[in-house]
C-alpha cells in the first residue's frame, strides 16, 4: 500500500547475532507488523544486524529521522553480549542511569537476595529515558525518543509491546480483505493488474500456495477506505468465477 | 563474531509487503544464514523492504557495493505485484530480455499450452544474468554482478539457493559449539565475559531459554579456529561446574 502524507511510519531493527546465523528464527517482526497495522501505522522497513556497537548506534540513528517510531529488539540481558542498552545510549548522547523504578520493578520478580550486580545491568536506562513494562520477567524496557526498546525473547517482547501501544499515535486502521482460490496466480494475473490499476489506494496483493498438494493463491487486499475495499473485493471475486475459479475462502 | 580482512560478506534483502504486514512469516533468512555459515561467509546485514521500484534500487545498489555477496527474495512471480526482476534490471542499468533457457525450463515444468503470457514474464531478466535452476516450479532465478534474486516460497528459495552455492567463494566455514546449562544468564555473566575478553577470535553468545517450564541458557562459540574453539569450550564448561550448575547438553 502506498504510504500517504498523513500516515505514520515505522521501522524495526533486529539485534543479534543468532537471528543472522540462522540459529534463532525471528518471530518479533511479523507480531510487530501486526500490531502496528491495526494501529494504523505502516511498518516501512526492517533491518536485521549484528551485536556491533558502531552498527547499532548508525542504523539506530538513521531510523529515528526517517521514520515516526522505531521498535529494536534484542540485546537488553545481562551478560557481555548485551549491548543495546549502551549503544542506544551512544547513539543520542545520554549517559546511563540506574532507574529506581527499573530496579523496583525488578524486586518484585527476583527472590531476595538474587538481584546480582549482573542482573542489575538490566536496570540501566539512558537518562530520560521512559520504561516500558515488561509483565513476564520484571527487566523493563525503554523509550528514548522515539525509539522502543525492547527483549528479544518473543514472549517478552510481546508483553512490552501491548504495554507500549498507548504511547503510540496511529491512523485508521489499514483494513484487510483475503480471498482464496483454487486458480493458478498467472490465469488471474492480466485481471488483477487492471483492478489494481483503477484503484491505487486499495492495494493488492497475490501469494501462490500449497496445500493438500493442491496449488492456489491468496489475495489479500488493503486499505483504510472500507466502501473501496468491499468494492475491489467484489471484482476479484467476480474475476475468479468468470475465469473458471473457485472462491474457496473470504476473510474480511 | 567480528569480520576479518579476507572473510566474505554477504547481504540478504526480503522483499515482500507480505513480511512487513506480518501476514507471512519469514523463514528464508535463517536458511541462508545456516548455509553462508558452512560456507564461511558471514551474514552481515539482513533488510525487508516492500515492493517499492525505488526503494528496491537504492537498496539493491548499496548492498551490492557493501557486501560481496547479495540475496533478494520474492517478487519474481507473475503478477502485478511482482516487480522484482524490472527494478533489479533498473538498479544495473540493464534491459530485461526474455531468456531462451529460461522459457525451456518452464516448457519442462508446464503443460503444453499452458504457458500464457503472464506466466513467460517469469523467463524475463536482465540481459547479460546468468540464470539460476529451480527444481520445484521451473521458473529460474538470477544473478546479474554479486545479487543473486530469488523466490520468496521457501521451498523454491531453497532449491536454487542450493543450485547457486557452488558460484560463492566463502572461506574457512565458521565452527560452533553449543552448551546447554541449568543456571540463569545473570550467574555466568561475569565469568562469560572474561573468557570472551581473553579470545576475541571465538565469538561467545549467551541466549536464555524457557523449556518444559525450566529457565536456562544456551551458549554458543563460533570461529573458524578449531583448537582455540574446543580451548574456549573447555574453559565455559568449568566456568558453569564452578558456579554450580549442570553441562545438560554439549553440541558441537
Amino acid at each position: 500500500m502506498s504510504v500517504t502524507n498523513t500516515q505514520k511510519t515505522a521501522g524495526v531493527i533486529i539485534i543479534g547475532n543468532e537471528i543472522l546465523s540462522g540459529r534463532t528464527q525471528d518471530l518479533n517482526v511479523a507480531y510487530i507488523g501486526k500490531s502496528l497495522e491495526k494501529l494504523g501505522i505502516v511498518l516501512a522497513e526492517v533491518m536485521v544486524i549484528p551485536d556491533v556497537e558502531e552498527t547499532i548506534i548508525d542504523r539506530v540513528r538513521s531510523y529515528s529521522s526517517n521514520y515516526d517510531y522505531v521498535f529494536t529488539t534484542g540485546g537488553i540481558g545481562p551478560t557481555h553480549d548485551d549491548i543495546t542498552t549502551e549503544s542506544i545510549a551512544k547513539a543520542f548522547g545520554a549517559k546511563l542511569i540506574r532507574h529506581p523504578d527499573a530496579v523496583a520493578s525488578m524486586e518484585r520478580y527476583y527472590e531476595p537476595g538474587t538481584l546480582t550486580e549482573a542482573r542489575l545491568k538490566m536496570a540501566d536506562v539512558p537518562e530520560g529515558a521512559l520504561l516500558i513494562d515488561n509483565h513476564v520477567s520484571g527487566a523493563p524496557g525503554f523509550q528514548i525518543n522515539n525509539v522502543f526498546v525492547l527483549a528479544g525473547v518473543p514472549d517478552i517482547m510481546r508483553s512490552m509491546f501491548d504495554a507500549l501501544m498507548e504511547r503510540l499515535i496511529g491512523g485508521p486502521p489499514i483494513l484487510t480483505a483475503s480471498v482464496f482460490t483454487n486458480l493458478t496466480e498467472s490465469r488471474l494475473a492480466e485481471g488483477m493488474k487492471q483492478i489494481q490499476e483503477a484503484c491505487p489506494a486499495v492495494s493488492i496483493g497475490s501469494y501462490p500456495y500449497f496445500k493438500r498438494g493442491e496449488l492456489g493463491v491468496n489475495i489479500v487486499l488493503r486499505s483504510v477506505d472500507e466502501s473501496l475495499l468491499s468494492k475491489q473485493l467484489t471484482l476479484i471475486t467476480t474475476l475468479i468465477e468468470k475465469t473458471g475459479g473457485v472462491v474457496l475462502e473470504e476473510q474480511r
